[in-house]
């Protein structure tokens, strides 16, 4: 059996008992039940994850994925390509969104490079490319179905390697100039919606280019026709080398019982795919914040996830992600350290 | 002239130069303009605020006010009126949920005593006491407006003494059984809409019982005549003492030149009556999250704020505005600590 399909049967329903136990602390705190909403919601699910009453979130890394994009050359994307391997290793720096603000909340960043167009190596990035970016979707598959199954894996096995470092709570992020038109594709076949009503700017496209990107978008899945019930199928034809390894990421997370924290619009996609291999991976899923991009309720609607965050930000890389972070350590320390009606010198317990 | 007249009328629109400079600031650091949304508009609004390029906001403070209410024996709230003064000690102990969040933030509690139904002083509790909770406004006016004035005033002391002893953030909190009653009224005759469309369920009420509560308001509203325009008088006649004095903190800190962070539904009611006090005041407002009562979006769409936060709470006290001190101050850290184009050693400039 491969890697992805021994991970994709290993991803179980959380386990309800630690569920419910969680949901008997939370009834106890003083407070009207289910005030709390989704700090409430965030620590249930933690217990079913972790398969325990108590938990600790401490340690975070956020995994970053970097690859370029064939169908850059159509047009889609206001910046030069060599953004993605300028930018990049400023991730590991602390010098960029993401960094900065994984710093902010002391979380660390491991930075890959699946599919960069580059040849050297990159300052602070792991080494994974599978090759110097996708072929033009526009003109044909973006890929070959053996490198989506890779870059599905490399997620898994940089997922794997960072549990088995002791991380507890995991994030995804990604740079990759023009990735949001894989992703709106993605998003597009999952949902089945017309790719115009998913597609937006993006990192900053001129508003007159979006019906240029929604139709290179069009053009692209009429003519690779991804079966949208296969996620490789989809990954290959229509994706994107680092959301395939965001899609891993997810899957390793989930079959590991580690929580795994959405970031934008790329993520999205990655988590369809994910949710496509197997959906009991959404139950693994936390999402962070509302993407400033249009597709963001149709994604979240399909894999049924309300993100913490509405901060209008499109930045990528994972900088979502980072900041909800927060949130989550926040709903962990409540849920561990607000007194229970037990314990306050109450005359009567009327509250509960 | 009075504190509040002096206060009102020195509450002035934003600087806008530092707000230009914060924005030069921002669109130099490396990402694409704009991206970073809400962190962006965050790090301009304080840099308007403090009238400064760079600034502080680790100092941060919760002011919470108690009080009780007369309508409460209209029978609109499933909870025992005593829990107001069993619960309120618990916020500067740290046991309850803003007590805990703002542990977790940083931030310290102040805790007001405006009109608890009680005699004797509550532990950890400032007494600014009006009288043992509002009159019945389904009867007649809650307060005359020497009071609602006299609650106003001491939502501004209480604020004044805090920026004095340094406090750079402020955020309101509350505590009064039954105040989303209230709430719902100022909210209902502010934002000129059915009492029905901005009435839930609070604390945990039935939901057979909500038509009850939005009928108990109407009647209120019909009976008083509050004036639409005049914030002291909706405050006396349909409001509550914990929300004046939070309407006074909101217009001590605008006088002041410093940042209030809403909290959930009794902040905004408070946030409508010191915008109709002052619209400027506005200004200084940041919305921590959504809650879940019905007439959020009509009570932000007036004052055109627009929350970071998305958690589904509804507990009141403060949570929601200390969970969001985190935010705004990793708005800053960014804002102070991401490289700049000219600071990374880039190729081009081609992502400006």
């Amino acid at each position: 059996m491969s890697l992805l399909e021994n991970i994709s049967k290993n991803i179980y329903s959380l386990d309800d008992t630690f569920i419910r136990q969680a949901k008997q602390r939370l009834d106890r705190l003083i407070k009207p039940t289910g005030s709390l909403g989704k700090i409430e919601d965030i620590c249930m699910q933690l217990a079913g994850i972790y398969q325990s009453k108590e938990f600790d979130t401490s340690k975070k890394v956020i995994i970053a994925f970097a690859g370029d994009h064939g169908v850059y050359e159509e047009g889609v994307a206001p910046d030069p390509q060599n953004i993605t391997q300028l930018q990049f290793p400023n991730f590991s720096k602390g010098l960029c969104g993401v960094g900065v603000l994984s710093k902010f909340v002391g979380a660390d960043i491991v930075a890959v490079d699946v599919g960069i167009n580059c040849d050297h190596k990159l300052d602070g990035v792991l080494d994974y490319k599978i090759r110097k970016g996708t072929s033009n979707m526009a003109k044909g598959p973006a890929m070959n179905r053996q490198e989506a199954i890779r870059c599905l894996e490399i997620g898994i096995e940089i997922a794997e390697e960072c549990i088995e470092k002791g991380y507890k709570v995991i994030g995804i992020g990604e740079m990759g100039i023009c990735n949001t038109t894989p992703s709106s594709a993605i998003i597009s076949v999952i949902c089945d919606c017309d790719p115009l009503d998913v597609t937006g700017i993006g990192a900053g496209l001129k508003k007159e280019k979006i019906q240029h990107k929604a139709n290179t978008i069009r053009n692209a899945i009429e003519l690779n026709k991804p079966n949208p019930e296969d996620a490789i199928d989809i990954l290959s034809k229509v994706g994107g080398f680092e959301i395939g390894a965001m899609a891993g990421v997810i899957l390793g997370c989930s079959a590991n019982k580690i929580p795994v924290v959405l970031d934008g619009f790329i993520s999205y996609a990655a988590a369809l795919l994910a949710y496509k291999v197997n959906p009991k991976s959404r139950e693994y899923m936390i999402a962070s914040h509302s993407s400033a991009e249009p597709g963001t309720e149709k994604a979240l609607e399909v894999i049924k996830l309300s993100p913490v965050l509405n901060m209008d930000m499109r930045l990528g890389e994972g900088s979502g992600a980072a900041l909800a972070f927060n949130i989550i350590e926040a709903a962990n320390y409540t849920y561990k350290n607000m007194a229970t009606f037990d314990e306050v010198e109450w005359v009567d317990n009327s509250l509960r």
